[in-house]
């Protein structure tokens, strides 16, 4: 059944396949009067444009996106967005051969099992392609984020065994780098990890950590539309996800109640806490300090080296997945991951807005004075 | 705004405070037919009552499920089902003191942000009384699995830094210690842990794992409602869960393609796996191998050790919560999780009957003999 | 699948069968610090209890209310409502003959169709107890709706042939008097005509009439959520009605343009209508003049006369029914519209809270002075 | 809020405005397998597309669809369907002066009441043709209904006071003539009718009427989403619906029980009925028979007479509507009603696959032979 829509009052529903006409997304539930112009989403879209390092498929895909509706001298009307980007370096006989066999790693065998057949072209509505929609959400949702003043900020961990030195951490760096990594010394030792395993044909996982900042109190809603169980929906529904955490997360499991409880203080006018282990949310409500979270990404699975499977007629064979393939999904995938946590927090909020009487009277009883 | 319920064909809706008059679950979609009886979601309730054992709050309660509605002749009938526990223990008084003051780790602050006050009296709608209406609607849904075949375990994988031992598996033993652990000897040391905890007036948290076996294929509706993310979504919407993870979940960031791709091969007239590093899931979609999935719970906030916080006036205070409390939430959790696991899947599984035109002329198109 | 759930961000969950343990809906979304007590639900459930004169059946139902949770110190906590109405005066014994037959009129025949077997005690599922959580839900939408200045008035508008004249039209009247009409004269015309259908054991249809002042503008979300679409919806998804319209409906179908489109006029500061054919909705969207609706409502299926019908081992059989049933169901179903306009309403203006920026900086950006 | 989407599991999004780039339709939900090519589709389209005799907007569109997705190799892929279709005759100077002022009968101020301001070129998002997603939509609905045996008919049943008689009715007519009537003698005296409004400059509402046979038993979702409660929602959310009717409709608020009630019997091996006034419909639920309704058409409102309103400077003007546009809503909006039923019913027949544990083992559990 439909299962292409996120986000219940900001609404994004996503379409098309890797090797399709296009693919878009309608945005359903966008609020009226945001200045919006295709270079707005057009920013985002680059950020996750193959073919700009060695370490991302050299394919040459331009991805601009077409406004088809929406918006109006200049700014969003409240009536439907839709997003179009077509498809154009498809050289669909890269993949004729997989139409015959079951890639590992891939969902070719779960696509064939749920629908009776695939559109094997490149991975179909399976492949990564499909988060081009969810980027052009994305930058649409952090145009309203910021004229409210949140700010989300996301980048690559770790990948493989190679951590960020947090007191390396430079903010500025991010997308001054093809791993989209806030530490050079890390982006140095990540390369030369990576250059060997592009040699031996071979990919690597790695982490991706976002956080929000100037977030409102009381988004979330419980018990099970909290904001962390959102955002971990949000995260796991990107393709190679499989992990979400949030605050310390599994370190959480390991500690004590003494340990893990952030304790509160007054300082300045302001409630603070003297850690935040909690990542800013208790009950699933945001509390008004930073969120975090964090998301296991699986090593590209398309790759060189030679594997085993089986074919259509059920004969195992061996193969060597030729074609144009990212030795890491990672970096391509920060600014999806930051997308989704943007979508999502621009939901919460909207629906956050009638969980006071006083809030609806704010908007609809005009003052007396 | 609503969000309370949980599920699209199979829907729950809970309601009720940890200190009103009861708690309860309204179960929308549950298929006709399906036999059922008070007994059968009692016996799960009993897995998560509390006053079983030193490891648990000593309070009293019995947790006796009325069925409202729904059922007629020991059978649903398709309509809404309605279950309904009194809440009867409530020593209101051993909560006064919290209604002054924000306690660490809890929701309290959040719930006021949020609503502009909240019902202080046990946490109120954010207390683990809410889980009540999960384990009823969960125990509804196993029943419905079961008659399809499908099987869930869930299980205590880890207390603190306690880990079972995979060598000393034992399925049977996961309902017979009071840790609900699959492992005699972790029981022992976790038990040893826990009870220095307890002499420190501290907790702890620790780890849950479930698996899913004789799951059918192509379960999880792409893009947004996959499988793993519906799953991750449910898992993260309990109280004290801060982390999920499928199949291999973070481990799989250090891995390669090549150690984490899992291979096909053909046997016994069956697509088979070398490994399951998936966790039985590729696309968001159910491949028909084991489903296996994690969650990092917290250490019970509710410690009686000395903490810092801050009253409603804003002024820094001392304080050691009283009361009875949980020295860790993980083996109550147990049958929480395994039941947002069926509830989750039972969903999906409905979900999935119209992915095929196939399907649907199984349901309507009679075949002439 | 589930289908008992209506609205997005108010939305109420009924459930409970005629002759079940009790009858209920559980209010998810309702906002925070809104002012409530038993007796605001109370007062609209009085009004649609039956035994109340020889217009409706005799049967002595108190239909008390409690409420089990969402309250706290006289005010909405924000968290689910769930309220309860315990079945007291059953009789089950009247009933036992209607396990075997089909009642024309009635969905004996379309729920064995749909589920397979029937809760056939007094309708089950189908009475129209169920609207008793309707009017129980919408008793608290008007609470909120009161709040905002937002009046709804609904009545009785015609009894068989018997129209109420608007020349008549006396607002204080429709709750003086046992069938709901705002104007005397047509009462004690409608009341002959019943005595003689009661005389002959028949029933009557009739027409509800509904009206919204001071309603703001801007309510409906374009293009299938539209206002007037969600309000067909709700009072078609009441029981007995046939035929829903706005403004002056079938009316219009005989009109031309010139006749039919209200033209606009400017009025002590104030945009006016001259006319208001379309019953304050344009587009689906409110325009803040005054909302109207109408239902029709069929004949109590339940009469006494003969009727012919078949019984479950399809032997064609001549039945009276036997029990105690409303000669018209009018009267008793006016707060049921009322009550599904409110709920209506009310979720729609939540809805459009965040039609524009502007409305969303007004409840998340301080002004800073 | 989202509010341009419609249906559950069988899900269409719409999007785009009158004078935009482009409109459209996602589909999400359509179930795989089924056979479509952009044919299929586009013969619905040509029964809307405006130009095809004096009784419509002359405006040449040639409204080609385009299939951009889920479509593979001729069938289905279930995964969503994008179409669309690009606006190429806008002429946008027509509208230009709309700018200014409200036009009766149209949208115009609600959309700027609601979002701050609008699109005004040619009705923006208001526009009839968003209708063209719809169509789309229902076209491939009805490809799914037709392999099922289920049949839809849909036509003009009164165009002003001209109505069809039933005595005359002829299905093949009713695509045969400009005013979609299945009835020649009606056809002429409607065409005479409309003659003379276009004469002096005005417009004529009308009813269309829709049945649907070989409904399969048990459609619809107590007790809000009944079917026709959905229907009703799906019908007035197209522009100019200001009525709804099931089976006898409004006619029923003046019969007696005796007179309303459809008798059953058995015939042929069947369970039928004495008469249908229900429309096929009990408690919500198909139960197999005819299924009618109605819906009232209102007056095209853009006409040539003068009419009074005012403009932004709150003036009040006299304006002559220049441009081309129908004198009849009716003969266009057959194809959409038609549209919104097929999508409907396709969706609740879908829903309803789940209502009995017996259906969900047809499609999960093979049979051991």
């Amino acid at each position: 059944m439909a299962g292409s829509s996120f986000g219940t009052l900001f609404k994004i529903s996503t379409w098309g396949e890797s090797h399709g006409k296009a693919v878009g997304v309608v945005i359903d539930g966008c609020p009226a009067g945001v200045p919006l112009t295709s270079d707005d989403i057009q920013q985002d879209l680059d950020k996750r444009k193959p073919g700009q390092s060695v370490y991302a498929t050299p394919r040459k895909e331009s991805d601009q996106v077409d406004i088809l509706s929406g918006v109006f001298e200049g700014k969003t009307t409240g009536t439907p967005i839709s997003l179009v980007v077509y498809n154009q370096n498809q050289r669909s006989k890269d993949y004729s051969k997989i139409a015959d066999y079951y890639r590992p790693g891939h969902a070719d065998l779960t696509y064939d099992q749920k629908y009776g057949f695939r559109d094997y072209r490149g991975g179909g509505r399976s492949s990564g392609r499909e988060t081009i929609g969810r980027v052009a959400a994305g930058a649409v949702a952090k145009k309203i984020l910021n004229e409210l003043g949140i700010s989300i900020t996301t980048y690559t961990k770790s990948i493989g065994d190679v951590h960020i030195n947090l007191d390396q951490f430079n903010k500025d760096q991010i997308w001054q780098n093809p791993l989209c990594m806030p530490d050079y010394q890390a982006v140095e030792e990540a390369k030369s990890y990576l250059k060997t395993l592009i040699n031996h044909g071979n990919s690597s996982g790695g982490i991706i950590e976002s956080y929000v900042d100037y977030l409102p109190t009381g988004l979330g809603e419980p018990v099970f539309d909290r904001l962390d169980a959102e955002l971990s929906k949000a995260i796991m529904s990107i393709g190679s996800v499989k992990g979400v955490e949030i605050g310390n997360g599994f370190e959480t499991a390991s500690l004590t109640g003494l340990e893990n409880n952030d304790f509160y203080r007054y300082n300045d006018n302001c409630i603070e806490k003297e850690s935040n282990n909690a990542g800013g949310i208790y009950g699933g409500i945001s509390d008004g300090s930073r969120l975090t979270l964090r998301a296991a990404i699986k090593p590209t699975p398309s790759i060189h080296a030679t594997q085993k499977t089986i074919n259509k007629s059920n004969e195992e064979i061996d193969i060597n997945i030729q074609g144009r393939h990212d030795p890491i999904i990672v970096p391509r995938a920060v600014i999806v991951v930051e997308s989704m946590v943007a979508i999502t927090i621009l939901d919460m909020l909207l629906r956050n807005m009638s969980s006071q009487i006083a809030h609806i009277k704010n908007v609809y009883v005009k003052e007396k004075l």
